[in-house]
């Protein structure tokens, strides 16, 4: 039954609103079954009566429509700079969103989840002030996730080894809910994914700045691999015999496509660009009015990287053929500059005609896609089994005791 | 009802037999639903009661297993050397293998299409004999395959380019069954996958012959991608202004692990193991004759080819992050002898610790492998909607009819 179920609440999510002679017509179910089925999604709050569709299957029937205000995923995450969070509701609204600045390095492990915990905490009591429960927090971190432990194996940004962040997590919630922990690249990939859009149910995200990770989403769902390390694109070799990477190996891909290497290219080591005290916006701000301006040697510095962009990109597309590859991080600002260079490579790169389908995008989520695709991950739990939130009446009498 | 009916089937292929209330224990259902599903997979053939099963979950119970005979998948090939099939039933037993040898290169496309055909039929006929319903066919073919536009592109070995294989099929077997087309990789992909091992459920299968090719199963399912073009692996460039490769670009990883790379290295070129008249098989078991000699120039080349593979499935590795790395094809036979050279560029060029937990690991499929991954991916409609097998008592009164 709930398979069911859930398989109604996707469509109505992907598709829209829609009767319910049409969705037993497309998901291969008798009337009754839908019927049934809508009913118990009803009182559950998910779905309620939208307006009247003619002209599909038999007589108009009156349409039911996703109804998202009824529960709400939470993302989360920790970044060296700072933690934050975001509530969305079950049709993608942003119900609540905060943000609190640190320092990690500075800080004892203990001290960071806490000031995390009492972020999601503020965000459950957004939840619940604005009448919907929360369904699950999944948490994004900048590092290397054993999801076969569930464990931090190493946060090199945080400095964190070996830390078992969602038994930590877990610990100090005390929630009735699931609490995820996955790589932020993973979150971001999830993000990406764009429920309804065929071109976004397969996409490589690759994110940058000073590291490159990503992720992958596949036929809709995030590819973690065995361990959960998938998406650790940084670190794949495509210059035998070259830089030197911060992870002690030779030619990762990072050393030709991070943000170090756009800088050294197009700056002057005591070039006001590369000062880490000014913000990073606002440097490549700076890059990108360099470029307006024709400067040679910053359109130089944007062609040599997209190039190499283009050729890791062209690996991977040859290997998982995605719909989109999205640029995410520095490269979502600098990108449309990098694009000529990245399509001339993926294209060149990839066995398939016309690179696969293979499309280039710039991320539009900014430094919010890790705790959307949180929320999104959170919430995909109730699209596979929409029996997770109560029914309504028993939702009232649980407040009432 | 169909979602779940699928659960409890699956749940029995890859776990095993095990009672009605360990069933609802472990699939979060009710008693009565288990009894229900387990009713209904009784009546199309698909389970039938097995031992009594004691201490589980409450009082013992009689428990029920997957009853694999009533169904079976057909899988197919179409070789530049032969067309092939075997029938699987659900329980994974071969019921039936046809192989006949011909020259692609020689013969029509339909002349190639009709023998494929032939040889279908009289599977399907061998299935029908032993009492078994065909589910579905499909077709594994090397090269390009459009999935968008269900077409092959390009087909190199074969010489073939936008052929509908599908349509063909479909017109000439008249079928009421799907019949499915993939590249071959993807489908050897999906017979490495073993249900029930955790390890399997992540695969990545690396095929080698003068091509090289493969792919991927993510999470139990197969990774196709956004047009169907993933697991092109062997045109993943490596070496940059390295060798020209036969797709004309420079540097692809089959210029470095190919059977050719192989030959390049090991034999000079009036050496037998580099003629093309002897058979393959033979080939490599003398080149395997001579790495047991001790043979330094042998154990140079296997050393060589092996360290390129190693640095292939490193830049996959850290991208899905596989259970396995699944050597097919040529690699299958001399694998044992790469494998240090393998596994030691594999551990430097991931960056999760111990590869991340990937394993290399020798296929036993030999050239069975695409048409059992075929058999096993029509097989998979039955796990993802049990319905589509017919009530037994429908199916006797259709035979009367």
């Amino acid at each position: 039954m709930s398979g069911n179920l859930g398989l109604v609440l996707r469509r109505l999510r992907d598709q829209g609103p829609r009767s319910r002679a049409r969705l037993a017509a497309e998901l291969g179910l008798t009337r009754s079954a839908v019927s049934a089925l809508v009913g118990e999604l009803e009182e559950r709050g998910l779905v309620r009566a939208a307006g009247v569709e003619r002209g599909h299957v038999g007589r108009p029937g009156t349409s039911v429509e996703l109804d998202g205000h009824a529960v709400c995923g939470i993302g989360a995450e920790i970044n060296v700079n700072h933690v934050s969070t975001i509530a969305l509701d079950l049709g993608g609204n942003v119900i609540a969103e905060h943000r609190a600045g640190l320092d990690a390095n500075k800080l004892a492990v203990e001290e960071v989840l806490d000031r995390l915990v009492a972020l999601i905490a503020r965000t459950e009591a957004d939840v619940r002030s604005a009448g919907a429960e929360t369904v699950g927090v999944a948490v994004g971190v900048a590092g290397l996730l054993d999801r076969t432990r569930d464990m931090l194996t190493v946060g090199p940004n945080l400095g964190w080894r070996d830390v078992p962040v969602g038994a930590e997590l877990r610990g100090r919630l005390g929630a009735a809910y699931p609490v995820l922990v996955d790589n932020e690249g993973n979150l971001a990939a999830m993000a990406e994914a764009l429920p309804g859009d065929p071109a976004r149910q397969d996409v490589l995200v690759i994110f940058g700045e000073v590291g490159v990770g990503g992720g992958i989403v596949a036929d809709g769902r995030l590819l973690r691999g065995r361990q959960g390390y998938a998406g650790e694109f940084g670190h794949m070799i495509v210059q035998p015999g070259g830089r030197r990477c911060g992870c002690g190996r030779v030619g990762c891909w990072e050393t030709v496509v991070g943000l170090r290497a756009l800088l050294d290219a197009a700056a002057d080591p005591d070039d006001p660009v590369r000062d880490p005290a000014l913000g990073l916006d606002d440097r490549l701000a700076e890059i990108n009015r360099r470029a307006d301006l024709g400067d040679t040697r910053t359109l130089a510095a944007l062609d040599q990287v997209g190039g190499w962009v283009g050729i890791g990109a062209g690996i991977l597309a040859n290997a998982i053929n995605p719909g989109a590859v999205v640029l995410s991080g520095y490269f979502a600002e600098v990108g449309e500059r990098m694009r000529p260079a990245i399509e001339e490579q993926l294209t060149a790169g990839v066995l398939a005609p016309q690179a696969g389908g293979t499309r280039v995008e710039l991320s539009t989520l900014g430094f919010t896609a890790a705790v959307r695709g949180g929320a999104a991950l959170a919430l995909e739990a109730v699209f596979d089994d929409p029996t997770l939130v109560g029914r309504r009446t028993e939702a009232v009498s649980e407040g009432v005791r």
